[in-house]
Parts: structure tokens; C-alpha cells; sequence
């Protein structure tokens, strides 16, 4: 483990979950922090994530929890986000950054500049681009982060000494750090995390409306569970995403809906040598990009 | 590793690749057979099967690979079946038992009806419900169907001897046997199987298109990769799949087509509560059958 740059005196975790919680865990590892305070709704959650050695301590109340914080993280469901920082805005630090762990950006950098209106500027938008379908802070690990990206999306009133600030907490949680703008990260990821959530959502639930669905899960193989795992995932926290990242996700649905047609209709056709297209290309730039 | 019934002094293994190569490993596990005979198209592939250990020998001419053999393994696509089963046909012995792992059943049973004509009752339809994205003989393994479901699909003509000495075949190998009509396990896999790959493929094959394709490649995390895992699939053995099971595979893929379209709408009109609802019902449903 490499020395980083990043120390915090005392970093508040808003939402102890699986991310919170396995932030807390990754800058735990490298001694990063004086203190690590938790704060969320559920009292009994915060015990538990105090027991598991997670954070040192908790808050119930938010604007006491970041009291004296020189690093708040924000990692609630997206719809949280506003109340949350409404919430906070009371207790904090004049030398505090803020950050979040949102999915979806430019809702957040919204919300975010509405809220926060002349302290914006303390607030470095952010998103580790890691999880796994489980939910809370028993599922938190402090691996999580090693060699991930995380993506930062800065806007022209951010205090650049902040987000340099940010990238190296992530550096020091193991992450590799990158910076894009909002609205092409909610692209992107609209693409490849929040359509294929809702496809895969929405084929279990098809499946458990049909008359067979019993035999259709007795008979489901790895490929099965590989391809539904992520429809274990929050559907709260999803249902958030997918709300508030709706343009990017319904344009990039729009194109897979085409591609499905079209590849529908040549099964119809019995157009063997267009599905067989469509297949090889697929695999060939799956093996390539993640092989 | 209990004992089982099943022996065969001479089993030939047409097609010699994931799933071929996998059983013939997991016979040999257990001693079940004299000699197990390869065969297939690709004469070094053949021979790495024979170096591996897989096979004893190989024969490139099907009709001499079957001769003196009591049972013959069709391990081949789908659409190679007919032409496989009509070059075969002259070296078949007469107490020989044939059997398949095709992923259709209604398609191979039309197929050898025809092919075999009054020798149609020697064969067995068969479909081991076990593989992974990877093919070929250097990606078996013993262990693919411990504990696995292998559906067996005899019709009325089928000799019930022969279709018994199949089902210990594949319990021998370590799988759980049932039987259903072949219709049904079309209906079922079309849905657990074979529309998942297909949406895989066809999602893959979308986001390739896009101009932001090595973006959005380059930030796909873990749900990703499990959930396009099956793009990464034999692309000739999945396009004859998804053509021989046509009918069954454009009904459950309109059956997604109507929940998607559904849910789309609920996403287009802020409509939070029905996509928690189809989100959360998708949760609890996987969680309970693939938990």
C-alpha cells in the first residue's frame, strides 16, 4: 500500500451502506482518518456499523454529525440527496468539502447548487463506479474501491484545491480517479449500469408474471443468475437512478429497443446470417473490452 | 461418489467441445466407460481432446466413430444435428443408444424423426441445463453438471430402456435428471435461456454502435460484466439456438417486449411508485429463487 496524501481529522459518512460503509472500511486501511462519524435514519443500522468496526461513532441528528468535519460524504438514494443536505447545511465546517457517491450527476449538481446556493462551490461531485447487488453496511468491505474508477464531475464553480482534495481520499480508498463533465458521465453510465438495471429488472419481473415461472427459476442456470444478478439490487436506490438520470437512460433505451427489433425481426425472417452478425459482433467486442 | 449403473464398453462423443469434452471428463471420473471415441470436424482439435485426456482416440468419419459403439452423444449446434445424424446413420450398431445435448428439443426430435426414420426409437433428446461462455474442449471440466439439471424430452416411440440408460448416463456424470415433453422445455428455456441471450447480444451489440463505445466500455463495472458475461457465448451454436426455437423464443421476447415497454412509460412519466413496484417485485422474485 502506497502512502497518499490524504488525511482527514474527521470525515462524516452520510449513509453507512454498502458504499459508505466500505469507504470507511478502504481509509480505515491506511489510518486516513482521526475519526470516521456515521450518521443515517436508522439508529440501529449506526450500531451495528459501530460494532463492525465501520465508523468510530454516530449522529442521528445530520447537522450535528457533520459538526467539525473537514470531509462529509454523501452516499444516500439520489431523491435523498436535497433534504440530506438541507439537513447538513446547519453544522458545517467553514473548511469543509462535501462529496457524494450519486450514480446519476447532473441531478445531483443541481440539487446540490439549489441547496447549498454560495457554498456550492465546496461540493465536489462525485461517483465510485463500484458496488455489488447487496445492500448495507454488512456487505461493506474495504476492497471494494482497489482499482476501480471513480469519476469526479467538477463544474467551473468547484474549488479546484477541494476536488484535488477528493481525488485523493479516493487514491487513498484504492481507487484510480478521473474527471469528466456531468452530463457525458450520465450518458455513459446511463449505458452501461442504468439500462442494463432496468432490463435486467424488468425480464425477472416478466418472467415471474408468466403461468410457468416456477419451472422457468427451477431450471435458471449460471447464465441465468450471472445475467439477473443485478435485479437483486436496492430497487429504492434504483428507482432514484432511473428517475433522475431519465433522459440519458430513455435515449440510450430508445437505441437498444432499435437494436432489438431489428434483431427480432430477423429471428421472425429467419434471417440467420443477420442474428449471426449481430451475435459475433457482440462477442468479439465483449472479449476485447472486458475478455 | 456413489456408484452408478451406467456403463458403456465403446461411448462416442460427436462434437468434442465444452460440453462434450465436459461429459466425457466426468464419465471418466467415474470409470463408466471402456473407451470414449471423439470425433469432429477439426482434426487438431481432436487431437488436444486426445492430449488432454479427454478422449482415448478419434475418428474423423463419423460413421466409423459410431461403429461398435453403445452409445453416441450428439454434441454438436443445433443446425449441424440432421447432417451429423445422416453420416452417422450407416455405422450405427444395433443395440446402440443416441442421445443430444441440443438447448431445443422440439426441433432435434422433427430432425431425427426424419433423419433416422424406424431407428427414431433409439434415440434419446436430451439438454444438460450447464455450460459457461467459453468453448471448446480446453474449457471442460468434470465438474460442469455436479449437481446440474438434465432434462430429457422422450417421445411416444422412444425404447423407455434406453431412455433409463441415458438418465443414468447424466447421473453418472453427477446431474439431477427429470423429464418434460419437449415442447414445454422450449417454452421454459426459450425463457430462462435462451431470451436473456439474446437481449445480451443484442444490448452488446447496441453499445458498440455508439460513438461513445470505448467510454462506456471502459467504465463498465462488475454488473456489467456479469450481466453481458453470456455475449461472450459461442455465437454459431447461440444463432441456430435462437432460430430452432424461433416460435417459443418470439413469444416470451413479446411477453418482455410489452414489461419493458411498460416500464418505460413509467419512467418517461415520473411514474416513481410503478417503477419501485416492477423494480422490487423483480428483488424479492430473484431473491427467492436464485438466492
Amino acid at each position: 500500500m502506497t502512502t497518499h496524501s490524504f488525511s482527514s481529522k474527521r470525515l462524516t459518512i452520510i449513509g453507512v451502506g454498502l458504499i459508505g460503509g466500505s469507504l470507511a472500511r478502504a481509509l480505515r486501511r491506511v489510518n486516513a482518518c482521526g475519526e470516521i462519524v456515521g450518521c443515517g435514519r436508522d439508529e440501529a443500522h449506526l450500531k451495528r456499523a459501530v460494532e463492525l468496526g465501520v465508523i468510530d461513532r454516530y449522529e442521528v441528528d445530520p447537522a450535528v454529525a457533520v459538526s467539525g468535519a473537514d470531509v462529509v460524504v454523501l452516499a444516500v438514494p439520489l431523491r435523498a440527496m436535497a433534504t440530506v443536505l438541507s439537513q447538513i447545511a446547519p453544522g458545517l465546517a467553514a473548511d469543509v468539502v462535501i462529496t457524494d457517491v450519486g450514480s446519476a450527476k447532473g441531478c445531483v449538481v443541481e440539487a446540490v447548487r439549489s441547496v447549498l446556493a454560495e457554498r456550492f462551490c465546496d461540493f465536489v461531485p462525485g461517483h465510485p463506479i463500484a458496488g455489488t447487488e447487496k445492500s448495507g453496511v454488512e456487505a461493506s468491505f474495504a476492497e471494494l474501491f482497489d482499482n476501480r474508477s471513480v469519476i469526479l464531475t467538477p463544474v467551473e464553480e468547484t474549488d479546484s484545491n477541494k476536488c484535488a482534495r477528493i481525488r485523493t481520499m479516493w487514491e487513498a480508498a484504492g481507487a484510480n480517479v478521473s474527471e469528466m463533465a456531468a452530463l457525458h458521465h450520465d450518458e455513459v453510465l446511463a449505458a452501461t449500469s442504468h439500462l442494463p438495471h432496468l432490463l435486467a429488472f424488468s425480464l425477472v419481473n416478466t418472467l415471474a408474471s408468466l403461468d410457468e415461472r416456477k419451472e422457468i427459476f427451477d431450471y435458471a442456470a449460471g447464465g441465468f443468475r450471472d445475467f439477473t444478478r443485478i435485479a437483486s439490487s436496492d430497487p429504492v436506490m434504483w428507482r432514484d437512478i432511473c428517475m433522475e438520470n431519465r433522459d440519458a437512460l430513455l435515449e440510450v433505451l430508445a437505441h437498444f429497443n432499435n437494436g432489438l427489433k431489428q434483431l427480432e425481426e430477423a429471428v421472425h425472417d429467419n434471417d440467420g446470417e443477420a442474428v449471426l452478425n449481430v451475435f459475433t459482433r457482440a462477442k468479439v467486442t465483449r472479449d476485447r473490452f472486458c475478455g
